[in-house]
């Protein structure tokens, strides 16, 4: 069970035939398809398989072991034509390393668990990290069943369509207790400074993440009068579009300025007809940096600059992953390749082990080694070579953290 | 049968519940309740319905006479949320006028049509006055097939799914050679300077248009590099967003200085995630002015101003409406009310008028007052005693130009 050929497994699976991209997301027939593939792999390793509550995959090596679990693993879903790794790369790998300890007659002191979270890029109801989120009480079970997809489907209806029960979603404080300490393995999003002082991981396959930014969103609705394009003059309109327009470039100057990350990546134009100038217009604002003064400083500025205020969607403070279990994971890892410490970055991306780090379970970060820089584009990419180096690495990590007797 | 009760069977076809508008794009399901509607009515005052070639509606009074005929109406489809006027008062106010001669016991001296033509907004697949194009031959058959709207159906696949086969749209000779006049009845839209001096129709319920500006549509297409937002710092960005932005913004200043109107009324923005840098994003220019050169200036200025340049989607040379016939509308119309000339203006929007004028078939436009100065959006509005004045109007051109026997 190669971590390659299981990737290999899910290249045809949502792919967006015009990107080359994939489209997987959050309880579609692509989602399902993925949940089936992961059933599978688990059963193929002997490994047990639940989803809970919150639609949460899991799979089980030696459930029946006493003591708090270690869980590795990441989520499969993807932002729209994203690219083949986020996510699937961290679950795919974690079979792999099970895999590769029980060739080797390795036994788990403790319970080992593969986690795949349900809907962590909230690319279809606006919410990340929306399965670990209502797992850990962080998200409202009420507001989640209202999330709306662009199409008007509540993230209750697109859940029941799957066959589940939207009522039950909400905290799951037994399943919270019974995870002992979570590692994610990630391929690398971007090339942020390191404690190297390379940009990214540079030369090295792996490296660890220390923390993830304070991040957030944000909309910003601008109204104007719809009206006919070819008829109205210029002095009678009120086109919202001149205001989207000064909003998307006092973003990006502000995070000039600042050194912070904002980005103008979605937006909405009501009619949005050739002919017709559009009546309101949205923008969603995405803002990171290093501290959270700064990204408030970002939005304080595009207000300034602007006129327009923006609404406050969604909000992650500062999240810093466990110091001890990071050490451990880094001396294993370190020592098993004879390549001394690995790198230490940020991570200016969102995921599941920041939830679950902010709901005080002990959590690590192994980042894969993404020459092309890119993410949650089709060109997003893990060489080889650094893939089965993660593979080698998480195998030891469960190794050493599940005490196991081999 | 009165044009204001008319109008008002037709209140809940299409109503967009949120913004009271209406969603009447060419080839959906209210569409067809349109076509329903026009069928009854014309069978209620016992003119014969047929659907032509490229699924223009006819209802012919008197078909059997010899001579070309004299067709009045407009369209029924509208753009997303847009008015309950643009198109049905034209049809409506046909229908009524008809009536009213009927009731009066005036029998016409050459076939007089009430026409609906179909999709002349182009609001779902991008082509206005798609119908009436198809019939003059200023539409090439195999490109209308191939237009697709935003679900990727395809004009012909649309055109199928309600019974008609796509294989026979393109030019009607023998229709056209049929069309003797066209007089299409039209609320007014915005308030363009007209021939007394006042912004629109000012005080006057009616109105004639002499002309449509020259107009046309462009797309300019951006790319960048989709990315993660929230790992990919400013520098190393390729965000096609702040291009777009500038797009917008130098559209309307260079339309301010050229004294033209330009719009970006629609964009596409790909995938469109708040958490990644867009891949691609695309704005639609529609330009329009009183002379063509201006509007290419326009075009010209934004090219300069943002390096990026715009395809030609669509460009239709000013059109000037019949003389001869507009004169003789007009001193019709001034005698019936005692009022004298009405006032003249030019038109920014198209219509299928414009298409049959510039195809050599003598064509007039009859302007209702729209107190409003609002179209395309909920908003549009004719006030009633000016509607009511329009079926008048009408009915005086048709005894008068289908040289009637009372």
């Amino acid at each position: 069970m190669n971590v390659l050929s299981l990737l290999g497994e899910l290249t045809e699976v949502g792919r967006n035939p015009t990107s080359g991209g994939y489209d997987r997301l959050a309880w579609t027939s692509a989602d399902a398809e993925l949940r089936g593939w992961f059933t599978q792999t688990a059963h193929a390793r002997g490994l047990e398989v639940e989803t809970d509550r919150n639609g949460n995959l899991w799979a089980w090596w030696h459930a029946e072991l006493p003591g708090t679990a270690l869980v590795v693993g990441s989520h499969l879903d993807s932002v729209p034509s994203g690219g083949a790794y986020d996510g699937p790369l961290g679950v795919a790998s974690a079979f792999a390393a099970i895999a590769q300890l029980q060739d080797a007659g390795v036994l788990p002191g403790r319970p080992v668990a593969v986690v795949a979270f349900a809907d962590e890029e909230g690319a279809r109801f606006g919410v990340a990290c929306a399965g670990s989120r209502l797992m850990a009480g962080a998200l409202d079970p009420d507001r989640a069943r209202n999330l709306r997809d662009v199409d008007g489907i509540s993230l209750a209806e697109a859940f029941a369509a799957t066959g589940r029960d939207a009522v039950h979603l909400g905290a799951d404080d037994a399943r919270m207790r019974r995870i002992g300490e979570f590692v994610e393995l990630h391929v690398e999003q971007g090339h942020l400074p390191s404690s190297t002082g390379e940009d990214g991981l540079g030369a090295a396959p792996l490296g660890l993440a220390t923390s993830i930014w304070p991040h957030g969103r944000w909309r910003v609705d601008i109204r104007g009068q719809q009206n006919h394009a070819g008829t109205t003059r210029l002095a009678d309109r009120e086109d919202p579009m001149i205001g989207l327009a000064r909003v998307i470039l006092a973003v990006r100057e502000a995070a000039g300025r600042e050194r912070a990350l904002a980005t103008v990546g979605r937006v909405q134009v009501h009619p949005g007809a050739v002919n017709a100038i559009p009546g309101e217009a949205t923008a969603w604002i995405d803002a990171r940096a290093g501290e959270e003064d700064t990204v408030r400083r970002v939005l304080a500025e595009v207000a300034r600059a602007t006129g327009f205020s923006a609404t406050e969607e969604s909000w992650t403070p500062e999240t810093r992953f466990d110091e001890d279990l990071t050490t451990a994971v880094n001396g294993a890892l370190g020592s098993l390749h004879g390549r001394g410490a690995l790198p230490l970055l940020p991570s200016g991306a969102g995921h599941d082990a920041g939830v679950l780090a902010l709901a005080g379970i002990p959590t690590a970060m192994i980042l894969v080694r993404n020459p092309s820089g890119v993410s949650h584009a089709p060109e997003e990419y893990a060489d080889d070579d650094a893939s089965l180096l993660g593979v080698d690495a998480l195998a030891e990590v469960i190794r050493l953290r599940s005490r196991a007797l081999a």
